[in-house]
């Protein structure tokens, strides 16, 4: 095993079990995982950093659907503008918690409002968006709203040889523009949920559509394998659309949010992804008692 | 540029345009290129391996119809079982053509004869088929009848830090199985056509559909990007269906099969690419002249 640097995470059993389980999958014997095999994936949305009060891409989504209604007042009476311009509290949680249904018709909503655009054009708005956008509460741009002991975790991973995926059910080309920067992971190793790209006279222009299934659920399992030809033998997440790609990795880390001071408190979402870790060992990370640093 | 290993390319202009497109995208200046975006991708059949008389994957995939189309008789009469019986030859040449429309009608059959089935049971037929079945004139497995001069050059790449993947019309799910120990490429820089899988009760199972677009013509483009969120800099091919990815990359490469000593001379399948070699300022590597070994 290579030095522990996870100097953000406390002396207690969440950093001690990762601690042993890369022992093991290092060194000769039982626990041992062939270098191949060796893939880490981790959901991004309050596993990677703040979803609270709502994941950060609804807030790009949103401010976009406010611009679009405000240059064509027909779209205010119809969802998820109206939602949006409104302000349906009922809406969001249903965002907030990840709801497949609500996240199914805000997905489809986001690939509509794309379509015909080059990736160019995507990855300036949202770079313009990460630059200015401030979270409401805590003041910061949210690529500062990433969680420093996830990093280090990274950092331990990749020093281990494994090869560590960003799985998500938010948008992969979302994700794709702040990967590198912002998690020291490549484009290519970004899965999540994706509008299909359509090429032709030497360019690449986004459909409509969404290229296969979301990214949520059984849908984690399932990219995972077409992106990577393996399940993983590690992953982290925080929400009951987790659970699969959780209960697929021979080893789990799920991120409890009871840190009401530093980020937020709140188990909406993540009710029986709390029931599973128990029932099947998965590692909890308490962010209030395992992690000294948050950001 | 780290050294020179390109053992068995003649110091031709093929090398020397390979070497000059490294040397300039390594160094400051004008050709200089990230490393972030340091994407080689090349074909797999005609590209890294023998396609004559047929890309190996149909060999496997034919074996497999004829078994099915004895144990139930009532197929025969069917394509694409009538044709593999029956040795049609017409067919056979659209399906070494890669002819879009044969392929298609093929990989759908192909996503159908394994629907079901789980990723051990597909990987271990096609280890069996890899490891009994040999080239019906050159005598020797399929994985034995990889091009030397090409794995020299990922190793090249890869010391120059470019990521190479493999970028098929074939199976994505078939490549992988000896992506690794005979490319040295992880399995999830391989990208090609696959079949969707699903994951339901802790496992993933095949399903009779396609997993968005075959990957040939624009679809190689597509899928890269998919893939990786970029486009490549660097990309090799053999055949018409490799045009727009290697129209897309800022070097490319088009192998030429003109060595009937030692390999295959033809050009059926390739007239266009070779005459967008000329138009585009590709380099054409001539199997005869430019690679000191083949195999």
């Amino acid at each position: 095993m290579s030095q522990n640097t996870l100097e953000s995470w406390t002396d207690g059993s969440a950093k001690q079990a990762i601690l042993d389980f890369v022992t093991a999958a290092t060194a000769p014997g039982p626990g041992f995982v062939e270098v191949a095999d060796r893939i880490a994936t981790f959901d991004n949305d309050g596993t990677l950093w703040v979803e609270q009060p709502l994941p950060p891409q609804f807030d790009f989504v949103f401010r976009t659907w406010a611009e679009e209604a405000k240059a064509d007042p027909s779209l205010a009476a119809r969802q998820p503008y109206k939602a949006v311009l409104g302000q349906d509290h009922e809406f969001f949680k249903g965002v907030a918690a990840q709801d497949p249904q609500v996240l199914t018709t805000l997905l489809e909503a986001f690939t509509h409002s794309w379509a015909g655009t080059t990736p160019q054009e995507f990855d300036a708005q949202v770079r313009a968006w990460m630059t200015t956008v401030r979270h409401p509460t805590l003041g910061v741009p949210y690529t500062g709203l990433v969680y420093r002991p996830m990093l280090e975790l990274f950092d331990f991973l990749h020093a281990n040889r494994f090869r560590v995926f960003v799985c998500s059910g938010g948008g992969r080309d979302f994700m794709r523009v702040f990967a590198e920067e912002t998690w020291g992971i490549p484009k290519e190793n970004v899965i999540g949920s994706a509008a299909a790209y359509t090429y032709s006279d030497g360019r690449l222009l986004r459909s409509g559509e969404l290229l296969g299934s979301l990214d949520l659920g059984a849908g984690k399992p399932e990219h995972i394998y077409a992106h990577t030809g393996r399940l993983p033998v590690l992953a982290g997440g925080n929400a009951d659309v987790d659970i699969e790609m959780l209960a697929a990795a021979r080893f789990a880390l799920l991120v409890d949010h009871d840190d009401e001071q530093r980020e937020f408190a709140y188990t909406a979402g993540a009710e029986t992804s709390m029931a599973k870790a128990a029932q099947l060992g998965w590692t909890v990370v308490s962010m209030k008692n395992d992690w000294t640093t948050v950001f």
